[in-house]
């Protein structure tokens, strides 16, 4: 028997060593102090969650997956018929100059497109001007690195099911949380860490931003029905098939998921985060298993060895590259 | 056979003829300029479309069942746990001051109450301090006058559905518009006024602000299936009532509305609104039937004889009462 790795928790990234006060915001054409970010109280992303967004991390200076991220920002742009105003590029190079403008090496960089205002007294999208905005600000953990040690524990939510497809389209990434929130307080109430929502057919489909992963004895299995396409999630089905882990996206009933030998969410926020119980009752042997672990470490020595890393300082034009 | 009243259209409440300059906003404990009013980009009601709003409507200088949208207003936030921070008297006299400082007498008041922003890395909505503004700007009628006396001509959304109410509770007022507005932009794409989403069963649901309600042989049947409690649409019920017409809340198949003698819409901004075309064919005779016009004409005449109507300078405090 080969010894397990010791899951290895990146301890930097919590909420409380993150200098929040360098987040950088860019918005009306503008930089800002995200403090000072605000948008008008008529914009339709506001009044009507008209608008749609995107986040992608930077990892020792360098954007992890960067094309990616701008691919499935385009294809929400325009499946909700919003447009930017940026070119690929010159919003590459935005997103690089706010990370620079940071100063951080390690960021969670936001980018939006709304809807914008209407003329006064119309209702009508089409009428609208778009509007960009995109922020940087410190990489922070989902939850504390202890609890990463120890691995969340879920509710599957039973009341609220998750929005489906046939109202608001997942892959074009929204705002639509209000089943999300409601469950998240249901299961907080609950004394639970986070929820699991299921679809209308009693599938699992996702969480409050994160997709969620059954390690079976044939391998990885995601949820795939409704859901978000989670880059975080394609990276670790791609990292399990390079150590020979067979992996596939399908129909996760809430009982194969409690029944798994090990899962985990995934997010840009932290790559995945083991999931151990789910309901209080524990997933295998209710601590982070050795696919897990494997994943995850697997993880962090790819993106520090440079992997899918589009340097910061690459994307930047000549006259704004600052010195390092 | 009497004879037919003719509908009495509202000319002035034309997008046209709006100072919209005179728009005012109470934002942060300050009054501002709507143009001017604006909130973070990290506040929830942004991010996760977490909160929740009401729109009352002032008359000739009183507000119209101001106590009915107090009540959904708070239902809204006891259900979606949100805190405006204001007892009912100080929001009654905020909703007052604004109007009394637009100078206006026909005004839109859109109240609203956002999760707000948790602290730097949280994503718990528990963590979040809410934020409540609020604005008074000019009346404006839904549509031009001109399509008030020919009537909307709405498709009925085949392909995307209205939310479903074990995702999100239509009852508390929320941004939940992806759906309408998806919808919208495929109705205006071929032609249409609007449209009108169907519940996952296929009964009609509501269209994007408005209720949809059938004029038969039995009377009004207004569509109640997962949808808001309109107070307009409850106003067009006890008119009718009054007048001797019968009406109910039920399921109201699609088949039904298009075979229907009159249809309308209500909302607040119009009370109602003719319907009458269903996918380009008409409902009845094509034109606002004698009920619909009935009903308009007595809610404007019961409006400007005061009927439920609060005087906006009688919950002004004395030390801020306009001389007028």
């Amino acid at each position: 028997m080969v010894s397990e790795e010791t899951l290895e928790v990146p301890d930097h990234l919590s909420a409380a060593q993150a200098d929040f006060s360098r987040a950088v915001a860019f918005i009306d054409g503008t930089f800002v102090p995200l403090s000072e970010a605000r948008i008008p109280v008529r914009d339709f992303g506001l009044m009507y969650a008209d608008m749609t967004y995107d986040v992608v991390h930077t990892w020792r200076g360098g954007f992890f997956r960067l094309e990616d991220h701008l691919d499935r920002f385009e294809a929400s742009c325009a499946g909700l018929r919003l447009a930017p105003g940026l070119p690929r590029n010159a919003l590459a190079a935005l997103l690089a100059e706010l990370v620079d403008r940071s100063g951080l090496a390690d960021t969670l960089v936001y980018f939006a497109c709304t809807r914008g205002q209407a003329p006064p007294g119309s209702r009508d999208p089409r009428t609208a001007a778009n509007r960009f905005f995109a922020y940087a600000q410190p990489l922070v953990l989902r939850g504390q690195p202890d609890e990463m040690r120890r691995g969340l524990d879920a509710t599957i939510s039973r009341d609220i099911r998750r929005i489906p497809a046939n109202s608001v389209n997942p892959v074009w990434k929204n705002t639509h949380w209000g089943d999300f929130t409601r469950a998240l307080f249901l299961a907080k109430d609950a004394g639970f860490d986070t929820t699991i929502l299921l679809d209308q057919e009693g599938n699992v489909a996702e969480g409050p931003g994160f997709n969620v992963v059954a390690v079976t004895r044939e391998g990885l299995l995601a949820a795939e029905a409704g859901v978000l396409e989670g880059i975080s999630c394609r990276t670790m089905m791609e990292i399990a098939a390079d150590l020979g882990i067979a992996g596939r996206y399908g129909t996760l009933a809430p009982e194969i998921l409690a029944a798994a030998d090990e899962a985990f969410i995934t997010s840009t926020s932290c790559g995945l985060f083991p999931l151990t119980r789910l309901d209080g009752a524990p997933i295998g042997s209710g601590r982070p298993g050795p696919v897990t672990t494997r994943l995850l470490n697997t993880y962090y020595r790819r993106k520090n060895e440079g992997w899918r890393i589009t340097p910061v300082a690459s994307l930047l034009p000549n006259t704004s590259r600052r010195a390092s």
